[in-house]
């Protein structure tokens, strides 16, 4: 699915627009259904439900979490898709791939909520999230070589690109640390937030 | 995350019209999700069946009540958001956080339908839509001081101000009745309706 | 809520275009999550799948229905909002309660697929659908009283606000019918379908 | 439902621009709520949740199929939409349709994941993604036969049109395969995206 050939422009592929509000509405609903991960009980006493909200506080952090993820992902890819002056077929399937990355985080999110001290959930978190910045990275890599952007934008984009190496290497690299420090791994990526870098 | 150097303006930044689409987005996909919290369930005859819908009144009122405090969010962000001449990155963040409170409201709306004399979820409910009503007007304010508007709307923005001051007031000085009289808090929250500044 | 002052045109009032997209974006979510109406089992061999998938019929009779009815109501939300030359807040309001029965269908859809031949599910549908539709009619009469209209669209609005006439009346005048013969009230509600003056 | 007189262009019918729109956000949707056909267990101990994430390859399988399978069918919609010069009702008619198969797509999506060797999950699938793919044909013949196009576009059209014939006879050709090797199936629809001619 992946070889198409960059040097056809007729049809679907000369619509950047589409692309950029298809992606937009992705990113909106992605980032809303992570609501759903937050476990609603039934039939408690007030005494049993606040206990129950309680000790959901790391359903909280998780949505809090993923929200900051996907809406950093947003700012960054409603960036770097302002910066275009066209879009190729390849580049529409590279988007879709990034954004199946982008959609399954509402699915971590749920186990990082329920399991938030467990290995298996950490890394599995980690791993989605790692590859999605993986796969924005390569797309803003690929816009440039390509030639794809506009002018004027062809320092903002390498900028771009050497600030957007910082969130795949957090996010991967925090995969091992998932299996001896589960529960301290989360605050690893924090480390995102606090770089400067990642702030342009 | 929060300190962004507002006189960057290249990039992302510029673009409100996408700011815009993705808060409209948000608000649209967080109004329609609120229907998942009515209980649906299998496997009654026709008189349990009629037995458990008259029972879920709370959580119709639940719904109603949630469509209506995000609806008005949504006019009044459209109004606020319609004033501005440019946006800048801190706005942008700080626009994330609201709208992440925004889109929690389906799960205090799904604890108040399930639990609607409960203090814990009368008072999660007046928390989470007080903290986003806060959010709603310290972004009207910065706008304000900031010089994002255009030169037309000072006074309009100023009014807006005022008048929205009344639902966090509202919503936040509620919490202590929550523990005190949970079941007709609420009904406290209806004065917001008849509150007519709110209305321009 | 519902008394707003009229002549007012400032701030988000004024922004026909803003509200036709919102009201967009709530159409399509709302038609895209009657999927989650239809249950899907675990742990069944593929014998027991088979019979729990062809005893599922009325939740896909119920799926199609919702589909065809929020689609038609798509389609003249549509038409009559692309005749509006103006919107007035008290416009945006009854919009949103329109928009608030429309985001309930896939509640009623969920109970009349799990409980086809029930009277309690069939009326509810019929008395949410039968609001909705009352409400957009009551929304073309308003614009057409109130001059929102361009002038071009007068003759084509008279027509339409005679046509929306019909689905109000078949689908509340078929609550008692669910009463008595609950299983066969939907295919009174093809009527609907058949009617050709629905089709202008 | 299906009768529509084609010379009609007043109202709704000649707003290109919102059934786009309106088709976008639908598939945005609808391949957003794929998520949700992936279990998330609770109270399971770290060993227990990894043996569980790992036994539910086939949730991930079938999320990331149908991510393609609707990836695929919005960037087809896409460019053949791309090239319309007006719509028809009966054009607005036939999307609905097909976008109702599209929005059932999770449905079959949470089946095959968790019944992946089930003759009737499989064959479900085929039958739905068949049905929509022949649909989606269907429009495109419509089109060109309506001479809804714009004029530059005929031979581009005529040649999708070609290249579109293969998804449904491979999804509906392997119904038969899913009642006898109903785990191979699956691999059969892989044949779509080696496929060279569905490529442009």
């Amino acid at each position: 699915m992946a070889d198409g050939d960059e040097n056809e422009t007729v049809g679907f592929a000369s619509d950047l627009g589409r692309t950029i509000a298809f992606s937009d509405g992705v990113f909106a609903i992605a980032i809303t259904l992570l609501v759903l991960s937050i476990d609603v009980p039934r039939g408690f006493d007030d005494k049993q439900l606040g206990d129950f909200v309680r000790e959901e506080w790391p359903q909280f952090f998780a949505y809090f979490l993923s929200f900051a993820v996907i809406g950093r992902f947003w700012v960054s890819h409603h960036g770097n898709f302002a910066m275009l002056r066209a879009i190729d077929p390849r580049l529409v399937v590279v988007n879709l791939v990034y954004l199946a990355f982008v959609c399954l985080i509402p699915y971590p999110t749920d186990l990082l909520g329920g399991f938030n001290d467990s290995s298996v959930s950490v890394a599995l978190y980690a791993l989605v999230v790692g590859i999605a910045s993986l796969l924005a990275l390569m797309m803003v890599r690929y816009t440039r070589r390509k030639g794809l952007l506009v002018p004027a934008a062809a320092a903002q984009a390498a900028a771009n690109e050497r600030a957007m190496i910082v969130a795949p290497i957090v996010f991967l690299g925090s995969v091992p640390f998932a299996f001896v420090i589960p529960s301290w791994t989360p605050f690893l990526w924090l480390l995102l937030a606090v770089d400067g870098r990642l702030r342009n």
